[in-house]
């Protein structure tokens, strides 16, 4: 599992990588392997729906077992079953990167990460920047 | 903030532009910056969803933190994705033009109005009128 | 039916009566006989849900065809009935007064006002004063 | 409004008063004047619903205007009556001690605190010294 510390430790650095980079302010979550949230925090300035889109992507990730952005690609290839999948899911799918499941060193999901506020590709490089700071491990 | 007396002269502004440039009846809403309605106006002759599609336009804004029309050029490239963002929000997003953040002097947030009656590009003419009537700012 | 002149008539004087009453800051909605809204206005300092409250209030009543008064006495007799209809209004079940039908000279229903932020009898009283004012009819 | 930095400060605090009082693991959360999450933290050990549980506690505040506390009295009295609110506020009503309304010097309500883990007055004095460590006021 992912401890609050850690969650703590994923969250500021996933921030500090968007501020480093100039991105748009970030909203950041870490869910645990059930999809429900450790910690969360919305930098001054983002708008209103960001906890649940950071929300509904690393649970996306969860739900599925694969990153939001291996969703994005699954939803240009199938749109219609991934929007039937999200009727499913009470907190939503969100098809497009920036949500990464985390894994311990033997592979197992201990976990998940949900970034948005800038570009997908942005968000979804500063939740790898969080995981990475922890010292835990994205999904290969 | 808003108060609800420039709430009441910016849906009064609105009205009037509507009337005045002969467009369809319209519906104006004001909600506050978290997305909550201070005061709506539905124009004798509108049909009977038109509160929530104003409704939807003002609190897409305000959700993602652009206008309703750049959530409409968003769902030209990413139909999914604000499909997907539509399941999150409790009032919806509805990507066409008409839904205009209002900010203060600072550029912070402090609401938004949202129009429907008309065309999308009508609409948002409303909404402007409507913001400057109050001698309010939208977002740039 | 009410027209939006007249809607704007009872929830003016509506929220005079609640002004003049000392009366904590009220949020008032007209809605038509479809249980659609026409006007609404929250005074400033009400809280958030008031919009829901008053138009559920407004709603509740067009849907059962009884004051909101009323309501409030069958869910005292009939808990479990009235929760049960809450789930299937669009709107909710708001069983307490403040919400009242408005009718023609025939008694024929054309509307309703929902009212909400003080205690349940002074929002009902702030309703009444608000259909007196407009020259129209509470349901009998 | 509750920047992000005193978002953190009040939940670093809030969740040691509740580590040195011995409490049960606490999740604390900080919304913004219209409902939304800023930040949040869940302590290890606590059960998978306390995001929604805080969140609730503060977002009932914000709806209604009072704290969770007073909610929870007029749930008492009223039952029927706060159930039916809860079925219009997107994120419930929770009637139970917790959640706290956090104002400005001026009086106006600029967020809100939600506790969850131990006893409701347990959770609300951790809310309490978390809103005392970052120098703002709760609603009196």
């Amino acid at each position: 599992m992912i401890s609050l510390d850690q969650a703590n430790i994923i969250i500021t650095a996933a921030l500090d990588h968007g501020r480093t980079a100039n991105f748009k302010p970030l909203t950041v979550v870490v869910l645990d392997a059930g999809g429900h949230a450790i910690a969360l925090q919305r930098a001054d300035g983002a708008s209103t729906l960001r906890p649940e889109i950071a929300t509904g992507k690393a649970a996306s990730a969860l739900a599925l077992g694969v990153s939001s952005r291996a969703i994005g690609v699954m939803a240009a290839d199938r749109p219609t079953f991934v929007a039937a999948l999200a009727a499913l899911a009470p907190k939503g799918i969100v098809p497009a990167a920036g949500g990464v499941i985390v894994v311990d060193a033997a592979g197992i999901t201990i976990g998940a990460v949900g970034v948005t506020g800038d570009t997908s590709d942005n968000d979804e490089a500063a939740a790898l920047a969080g995981i990475t700071a922890a010292r835990l491990k994205a999904q290969g």
